[in-house]
Parts: C-alpha cells; structure tokens; sequence
C-alpha cells in the first residue's frame, strides 16, 4: 500500500443556466491538489496550504479537505491519520467550486491510500460533508461532478440520485472569473422563494431540451435550451458587465452562456476548441471594457473528475 | 391525385406527471378516424361525425377539425374544398387529448390530399390553431405527440420549438379513463400561479431524469423521475379514487403513473405488455372498489402518430 498520494480535483461549473442547483460539469482547469501522507499516529494535520492568500482555515475541524476525510474515515471505522498539504490551483468563492474541489480530492486521495474501500460513487456523501462547512448546506451540483467527472445530474437529494449525462467529446467550456468577490449566501439570499408558474415550466422545458441536447449531441438544442429565466436574470445584477461579457460570447460564436454556480465566475459552451477559446478571450475583452480584470480557463468537458498526479512520492 | 383518404390519429398522454406542458406521448389506441374527400366546391362541410353523442359541432367554423384544415389551406392560399366524416373513437374531455387527435387527423388527411405540399412538422401551428379553438389556448403537449409520435418535448412556445425524444421500445402504456367528466379549464383554473422554489427545483430535477432515462433506455430512471410535485397534488383532488389507483399500479409493477394531462383519464408506464396489461387491470380493479367504471387502453408507446387507413375509399 502506498504511503503518500498527490491527486486533483477539477474545478467545477455548477447550474448550467437552466438547471439551477441540479446539473453541474467539471472542467479539466483549474482545480486543486492534494497530497495526502499517511502518518503513524491518528488524526488529521493539516502541514501547509498554498495559493489560498491566508484565507483557509488550518485547524483540521474547521477545513473542508479535513472535514470530507474525517466522516469518510469514521464511516469506515478506521483510526488512522493523514497529514495534509492542498495547493488552491484556483480562486476561492468564485463560483467554480472551490470547497467543493478540495473535499473531493480529500476523500478520492484518502480512499485511493486505504487501498479502495469504496467505489468512487459511494464518495460522494463525505465530500457532501466537507462541502456543507464551507456552503452551510450540503450541496452536491459540484461536488457530484467533481468527483464523477462529465455532466452529472443531482434528480434528486432526497434520496440522493445522482445521474451521469453523456456529453458531446467536442464540447468545451471558456470560464472566466472576474477579479472581484461575491458571497455564494448573499447570491443565495437574493433569490425569490417562489417562481411564477409561467417561468417554471419555461425552465424545465429547457432544462429537458439541455439534457437531450447533451445526449443526442444535439449541439443546437443544447445552445438554444441555454436560458435561464429564474436565476440569472436576479443574480446577474450582482456581477458587473455580465451582460455584455455574455453578448460577447454568443457573437463570437459560444453555444449560449452564464452565470458559473452563483458566481461571479461565467462560462460558455461552444464547439471546439478554437471556438472556445476566441470565445474567452472575446469574454475578457468584455469585462476589460468595463475596467475589470479576469482569469480565463478554456477545456474541454472533464470526462475523469479527479486524477491521480503521482503516488509514494515524498513530499 | 387521391379523391378521398381515411386517416387514424391517436390519443396522446400530455404531461406525464412532471413534464407540465411541455412533454406528452402518443398510443396506438384510442384515437379519431377522418374520412376526407375532396369536393367540387370551395368550402368545408362536415357530413357526419359518430361517437360524440352529439357533443361536437357541426359548424365547420367552430369543429376542431375544419377549424384546423382551414387555416392549412389559408396558409397555403388554396381554396379547394372538403367533406369531412369524423368518427370519435376516443372520449371527449377525458384528458386523452380528443380535441388534438381530431385537429391532426385534419391537418395530416388534408396535406396528403393535397398532394403533401408541406413537411410533416410544418403542419402542426395549424393543428394548434385547431386545438386553440377547443381549449382557448394555443397548446402543444397533445397535438405534437399525436402528429410526430413518440415523446415529443415543447421546449418552448415562443419560438415554438419541438423536439423528438427517443424512448426505449419495450416502454408500454395503460391508460385508464374513468366514466366521469372533469373540464379542462377547471383543472387549470385551481392551479396556484407561483410555484414555491423549493418545488420547481425538484420538478426540473425530475424531467431532467425522466428525459435521461428515456434517451438512455435506463427504466429504473424513468420509474423514480416520473413524479410530479408541482400540479399533481392539486389535480388529483378532482379525481376520485387517484391514490388508490395510483398504488394499484405501482404495487402491480407499473415504473410510475400520473393523471394524463388535465384528466381524469390516468396512465401507467410499464416495461413490456404484460406487466402493463396486469398495471391496467389493477387499475381498474382499484376504480372499481370506489364505484367507477373505466374504459382501459394497453399500448406501447406510438412511435408513428397519425395512419393512413385507406386511400379513394368511397365514403
């Protein structure tokens, strides 16, 4: 059995427009790594966090990564310990998954180095777990594609049921996060608690034309099924110059575009690579025009979810 | 160029629980059979219509039928004319969609007498205006399934934009009408006209699933989406003995079961005929035990939509 594993976990696009809080799909960048050490003693350390600019918190009861690996080991009833080093490879609060990167590379490294107790799916609640510290409320449109890879649909939570979408190969997502904050509770606490019944069925209606557009490759329904009536119109006054960063997408060729999670992050699909990426940086120029700043990420869909970098090697 | 032509159009399933305008599916029994024969002259005239019990109009401006064949041949600027014999072999108001089978035997008879001067697809605003004329709205969830077959999805009404949906082959329908007469407009009127969010989540969570599970030929999906949080446990109400029904069919087997679109007919799917064939029997047995009798319908689901039964029969 290895003694220490480095691994990924993919940053994550949750929402999709019209599938706010059921459907999600992670990108092959940016996301987070983790090496995990098994170490002689019980308990969880957490030795270093980099890239995260101070913000995390180090005490092992109060960090996602540590959290996730925490109910994963009392599940299994193992007294074991792990020390910790995560590299934040991307930005926090950002509407890309960040908390939800970490405590999937926390239980998918930890099951790798117990030797694989569990199936990858049965990883799932653990990095729930670790989510809900940082979200309040145990999500799972982001961690579920993280840990799964592709497309995933969250049909239900309770039970949970959670489903993998097929995906086109060529499908590839520009994302763009704008260098400014907002609070994934604020961009929550914004939206109404009841939706005019016209709107709804507007909503499913395209949330049912997305998903057959995914699984018959249908890369015109996906583009015109992109539309959300619900979310986007409330939390897209929260993120500066969203309108026209998504102008910019749809004419340079994107298959539509919006709000990554609660934002202020943006994504757009588009068809190929090429595509994807004049449609990023027509994004950026966007958001330049308005006089803020952004990181881009153009990949592919991430069919794997997490990966493994490297195994037994000393930290 | 025929002189006069038979067709079938089927009875449809709109809905199916949580697709709420914006999904339904066809049967291969009941449906509406159409004698048209082209006449000297201009105009429309409906010489007969059977199994209405006399409910139907006979004034070709205010019959589904020639009100939907009237705005075809407008549309087509033409100013030939028909005789019309109409024979309802469905019952009328039972949330089969009679009006929608009747207005697509129209439409679909007329163009192939015409010589099939429009595409398939291109015919269905007319079959809608037809239907608009019977229900007061413009809606799409009968119609489409009854003139493409199939599952069809109505992703959006503005632009009108319908979309086929794959479904596995062994998928197969009870559809129980009970003998008693509930108005459309009533179960539309006791809807709420704001959807606590909560709700709307789950039901395009849902959709989402049945849509999946449909593509993907996953009939454990298709069982657990097929739910319906949002309209169901209003409309139900309206029909008595729902729940036992309900129970009936999902205890004899039945993947799920819902009312079919406004009601009171009820459907079940099922996997291969048998078991759809006992889910039915169940279902009228459990109608039975609160007095009402039914009429029940097994079929797979119809993948063609509307049948040319016979060319230049005389009448």
């Amino acid at each position: 059995m290895s003694q220490s594993i480095k691994v990924f976990a993919p940053a994550t696009v949750a929402n999709v427009t019209c599938g706010f809080d059921i459907l999600g799909f992670a990108v092959h960048q940016p996301g987070d790594e983790l090496l995990l050490e098994i170490r002689d003693q019980p308990g969880l350390e957490i030795k270093d966090i980099q890239g995260d600019q101070g913000l995390l918190p180090r005490d092992p009861q109060k960090n996602t990564v540590s959290v996730a690996i925490a109910h994963l080991l009392d599940h299994l009833k193992l007294d074991c310990g792990f020390n910790l080093y995560l590299q934040k490879k991307m930005p926090l609060g950002s509407g890309l998954g960040s908390s939800a990167a970490s405590a999937v590379a926390g239980v998918f490294g930890a099951n790798l180095l117990l030797g694989k107790p569990l199936e990858t799916l049965e990883l799932l609640p653990f990095a729930m777990q670790g989510e809900a510290l940082a979200c309040g409320s145990a999500h799972a449109d982001n961690v579920a594609p993280a840990l799964l890879g592709g497309f995933v649909l969250i049909r239900s939570y309770q039970p949970l049921d959670v489903v993998k979408i097929p995906s086109p190969s060529e499908l590839y997502a520009a994302v763009l996060h704008p260098q400014i904050d907002i609070a994934t509770k604020d961009a929550r606490s914004i939206l109404k608690k009841q939706v005019p019944m016209k709107s709804a069925i507007q909503q499913w209606g395209n949330v049912a034309g997305l998903v057959t557009g995914l699984i018959t490759e249908n890369y015109p329904l996906i583009g015109r099924s992109m539309e959300d009536v619900v979310v986007e119109p409330v939390r897209s006054m929260l993120i500066p110059g969203f309108q026209e960063v998504k102008r910019a997408a749809l004419d340079a060729g994107a298959l539509g575009c919006g709000i990554s999670g609660s934002g202020p992050s943006m994504f757009a699909l588009s068809v190929g690579q090429e595509v994807a990426q004049s449609v990023g940086e027509a994004m950026t120029s966007a958001l330049q025009k308005v006089d803020i700043g952004s990181d881009l990420f153009v990949s592919a869909v991430n069919q794997n979810g997490p990966l493994i970098l490297s195994q037994d090697a000393a930290p």
